[in-house]
């Protein structure tokens, strides 16, 4: 399998999961192309009007903001094998589900990854998700399982 | 405009805003074909042990209730021309933000209906929308507008 | 909900499972358009010959029916909005996990319809279902849940 | 033609005919990209219950593992430029006829391998294929005369 | 020919150019499903300060009626199988271009509508055009022709 | 089936098999909606003259033509569920194997019909049809046992 | 993000924006693969007379120009990740707009370049885009920002 | 523009016009990867017999040659970003029409090369192509054009 992977992680970006994903997969020698949004919250909050120029009204600062981010993520998600999703236990979150809903509607695979006491809100996500983790190391295991067979 | 339109009404199953808009719509003479989800909330989570059969583990019980509510959010959504998606206050509503993702990567038109408090959290989902409301009298006025020119 | 229901019924021919989802689905108020391939086995095979006239090559014989029995079947799948495919426990089959690869690869819902004893040589045609079914009466369950919500 | 081939091997896992097709290819200085799913049956079975934990249930332990290599089979299939599935005497072999359908209707060709025996169960499955193959030297034939013109 | 043909008519406001079209249709008998998107250029303009609520700033007051626009005229575009766009002699008039840019994008066939001045501005939009027509009569006897063979 | 089926009838215009189909349909009880190009020669060569004015240079008279035909022949055949492609002993033809070539990248189910001698030079587009018909007695038994089951 | 971002620059060229941007990227070490129509405007205009021979009717000059032209820029939107419209204030630029919709149409992200009075008769090309921006420094702070994360 | 385009060169064997081509791109330095069918007419016909055995039936004899065929002539066109079709004066090349439809249907640009007096037969082709040309110097010509800018 000469084709490169890549895999676009999704959601939750105040731990460290994108981080062990990665090194976890360096380690097993994978060579996956891993991309996401752009995980800082305050640089992705303020991209609008920082390049655009300034809103007062709080809406248009946001959707500003939301527009460029978009070009990013959009792309990025057309170009995944494989999208992960992370769901922590703080904030709503709601733009990694509209990724997920948007990958699947893509036909990409999806792997959702957080702990049990979500299952119950995410079961619609969980559902259309090729596997439900726990921790990132399974996120590894599974990498290392479908790219090299191990 | 002869073809009738299909609307997908998505998202919080808690207060009356799907009758809101579906009475809205009846008073100024639209004939849409409004669809959404099972939105009996205690039905919907036991569909799948109550046909498929019991399950002890939590996570197969909901597995195999959202299977069976995908065949019909998935048929469904894929016949609307639009998909109105609400956000309450309550509860997570990551299904909401799925079919928000789902809708837009289908190339669907989409509308929001939440308040002013939850701008932040949904900028990307409203960053995707055609149209972001507060109340479902907008959602009706916009149906009028683009249905009846008025 | 006024948009009619579209359900192909793939797969075995020799019992009477889908007399019994049709009949069911009449029972209960349901109006659905079942379609599927024609299911009487000597003239789906005899076709090509009948039509198209006499082949000696038993290859050929098989290959001009197999060209004709498509033109109805593929045109059947991408019309419906759900697919039903039934196992039983003779014979090959092929062409009933033909149809559910060719339908899921659409874009369909999909339910898979079998004994027990077949679970593991059919796990990735199960694991690509909406709902796995053991019995015609749930099948029909799941129409009236998915298209009435009862 | 400078960009290279992707070939995608399914089916029976009890044989050596991969290694065949490959040696062959090489052999004739072919430099294609074969892909295919894990093809150890054990590991493929297990790695559901392996990396995401045990399953008391036997459909629920097929399930995750069916979903792990779903996310193998489908990113390849769509990579692929051409799907050979073989079909051996033993075994129900579902798995090989889904893909076969799955590939088809992504609009990818298609070849079978099999004895002549199974052309009569196959016909459906045949008659979607660019070329029915008896032996892996004829798909190695096939891949010259495609690729390299002899 | 059974099925009704549904037609766009995109562009310029100002003259009585899509009722020629419908009145010459109608006295020749087709029956057509003319669609367009709101033709009353200030309702067209006001919409999102209407429905959604004021804006100070001209870029949002504009930027809201052109999302709720955008709903009326993606579906119908989407819907027609011919789409009409009218180039006049006054304005930009870029939705207009925009308009038949997406539709060709979608496959449909288009007419171009406009004064032989206009040919050199216009020749990569005519070069995308079925027929590039300067009256709505030849428009009419288009229709005529393709639907009706005279 | 409900849902009626569409056939588009593309190729030969100087025999009256198109006649004979539709003959053989309705005297088989099948309702069919039949469809094809303007079949009238010398009407389908001066349409763009005749709407849109003369052109001297005979190869912009044919492309003015064309332009116009393809609204209608493309359209048609998108919505048709199968084609039925013509090849006569006179002319080149080359419409109609275009034709053929449109719709199975389309998807669409196509049936060739064309005398033995024909044989080999139609061996491609012979190799991408569902069913090579002698008579046009043979594509309405195709259509009898496709829709009807007999 | 290993994968190289291909951007799409249409519209006005007779002001040096496509050098601006262009330099304003490689001095952030962005490697971008950005393409655009011929900008040369006789080039563009003659290439059809030159190559394909000479017209006397100014349409079918143009006509044929406008096909070999739409070889280069329909190949390069498909390809492009994002597509960057600049609207001057000269000219109609209708082939602008036309490139705005087709890409919007085919799901690329858009960036709209223009001075603030055209606002208003750009509201449903701005409507359509990602971002608005006013000059090419904020072209090239977004792309620094989507690719880099700055 | 630094990614390499491909070229399908599709129709008449009988002249060199493919080598024509192919050296004028060469002293140009254009890079392109010109692909085709295999153009050996012999090894053409003969390629299903000799891979998969005798047939003494003509037609079937043919058929295993053109799914032998296809596998390549689908896959590079569907990889191709320009088809050329040429028409020579003899033989009915009815599988260059089928070429000129499927790539047309793909959203592929086309360029028809063929003398003046085919016009009026490939008026259909010609109408859906972006040049029409009468010598390999002129395809070569575009190609320089929309590749080099010159």
């Amino acid at each position: 399998m000469t084709h490169k992977w890549t895999v676009f992680l999704s959601g939750e970006i105040h731990t460290d999961w994108r981080q062990q994903i990665q090194q976890g997969a360096d380690a097993a020698g994978l060579t996956i192309d891993f991309v996401s949004a752009v995980t800082d919250h305050a640089r992705s909050d303020e991209c609008g009007e920082k390049i655009l120029g300034p809103e007062e009204n709080k809406f248009w600062y946001d959707h500003k903001a939301s527009g460029i981010n978009a070009i990013r993520t959009r792309t990025l998600i057309e170009r995944a094998d494989l999208v992960v999703v992370r769901f922590g236990d703080k904030y709503r979150q709601w733009n990694a589900a509209f990724d997920a809903g948007y990958a699947v509607a893509l036909g990409k695979s999806l792997i959702t990854l957080h702990d049990e006491e979500l299952t119950h809100p995410l079961k619609e996500v969980d559902g259309a998700a090729n596997a439900v983790c726990q921790t990132p190391e399974q996120v590894v295991e599974i990498l290392k399982y479908v790219l090299l067979e191990r």
